[in-house]
């Protein structure tokens, strides 16, 4: 099997997914993607940063707004608050960077009053999710940035768990909000992780309109390739994809503090119209 | 000046953003990102849209909970529907693929009502926000992937207008909406696209806590740069980015109809809780 059949084979596990002819190095990068939660204590030096986030910076941006903004967390005591307030994920902690995302309207706010005009779009849910993509869309960028640089990453979806607290642990002000966080650093070799398969892609991608019907037999071929991705690692996972997805959206509980962020998001200033 | 260091040059354009010594292959082909606006009508292959959408797949994805799909559109009378919906973009009509990417919980209900769980996570705000973060995730790779392989792209965020227009185009059920189209093609060598700078570095990077006031400096640089491209592009462009910028928050009347997304992703299946 060729490096390009194996990087495949990983993505989508066991599921039959057809292996296309055209590719890249680039593609191949992304492909090889895999979220790291054990780190060196290596720092991620300014340097690196700066063109990680110049990376992030290259992504697109709606209407060219930038609706966006990143906080670069290094400080212990604050990563480690920080890590509370995401339900004490232990990787925050000993990962040397953590960049927090942020939808940030405050800086178009602040531009709409310096020339001297009002801001009333900013108070819609419209450009709530325009910050939210923004930022996604470079977060992205960056994560492609800092694994071409030797680094490894995980997003951090608790960061929304405590908004308020990490609203206030940041120093944000009104109309900024954080959307994820990304742990970043050097991967410890002795605890190497590992490619996790996707779905097949007729799960996903549909042509010229969207079938519910046509996704079951791939999302069946996925229980399957997770059940033996789980074994393959030695996990002892119980229950399906499908089991652990449904309990996942069960109920407003599962949301862990996040059924709150419509109440949050209010007092942080997105009235979300 | 070297390769890397034109790269840097463009994206920042004349504002002051050093260069890092840190770089890599695949940063420098996110530096060169340009949105594509006009395109051969030479087809898009399914194959080199299998490769598209394996590189957007390894993007992560919340809780591996896959919460987003995407429609490929090539049928003209459709994707001149579409174009319409989003303001009449003629470059929808122009490029051969128009890919709609859908924050998708319909599927994560399917998947609980055949486990027999209940779903009533899926009516809160913070799952929208999971759709549409794991559908940007992925679209950004698929931006990496496709400029890789020799096609442009662009995003549309005027898929947005009329959501259940664009809806009912794409047969889509309760609990899906689209978060964005994005155009693919061949790039038209007569009309070659430009990379547009972004802000100074210390715009959108914070170090351990958020600053507005250290935003303002770069922030005006910015000013300076987008008029000194505007001018270099032979644009003829009456005030600033930030003019410009503040005319698009202005009032409800800027949003181009998404002043009415929240009635529109209620009428969706989306409660937003």
């Amino acid at each position: 099997m060729n490096a390009r059949a194996s990087l495949y084979q990983a993505r989508y596990g066991s599921a039959d997914t057809p292996q296309p002819a055209a590719g890249s190095t680039i593609i191949d990068h992304l492909l090889a993607h895999r979220s790291v939660r054990a780190y060196l204590p290596d720092p991620v030096s300014d340097d690196s940063l700066a063109a990680i986030i110049a990376a992030a910076q290259s992504a697109a941006s709606s209407s060219n707004l930038h609706a966006w903004s990143v906080v670069a967390v290094r400080d212990p005591v604050r990563k480690a608050r920080l890590a509370e307030f995401a339900g004490n994920q232990e990787h925050i902690v000993e990962a040397p960077l953590l960049l927090v995302w942020l939808a940030d309207l405050a800086r178009l706010e602040s531009v709409a009053r310096r020339v001297g005009e009002s801001h009333d779009a900013l108070d819609y849910l419209e450009m709530f999710e325009v910050g939210v993509i923004d930022a996604a869309l470079a977060a992205q960028n960056a994560v492609a940035a800092a694994e071409s640089l030797g680094l490894g990453t995980v997003y951090i979806g608790g960061m929304r768990n405590r908004p308020l607290d990490v609203a206030a642990e940041l120093a944000l002000p009104p109309r900024v909000v954080a959307v994820f966080g990304l742990c970043v650093g050097t991967p410890d070799p002795d605890k190497p992780a590992s490619v996790k398969p996707r779905p097949p892609r007729p799960v996903v991608l549909h042509q010229e309109q969207y079938s519910l019907e046509a996704q079951q037999p791939g999302l069946l071929e996925y229980d399957t390739a997770m059940s033996e991705f789980y074994a393959a690692q030695g996990m002892k996972v119980r229950g399906t994809w499908s089991n652990h997805s449904a309990k996942r959206v069960r109920d407003a509980a599962s949301l862990s503090g996040r059924d709150q962020l419509v109440e949050a998001l209010h007092r942080l200033g997105f009235p979300l119209k």
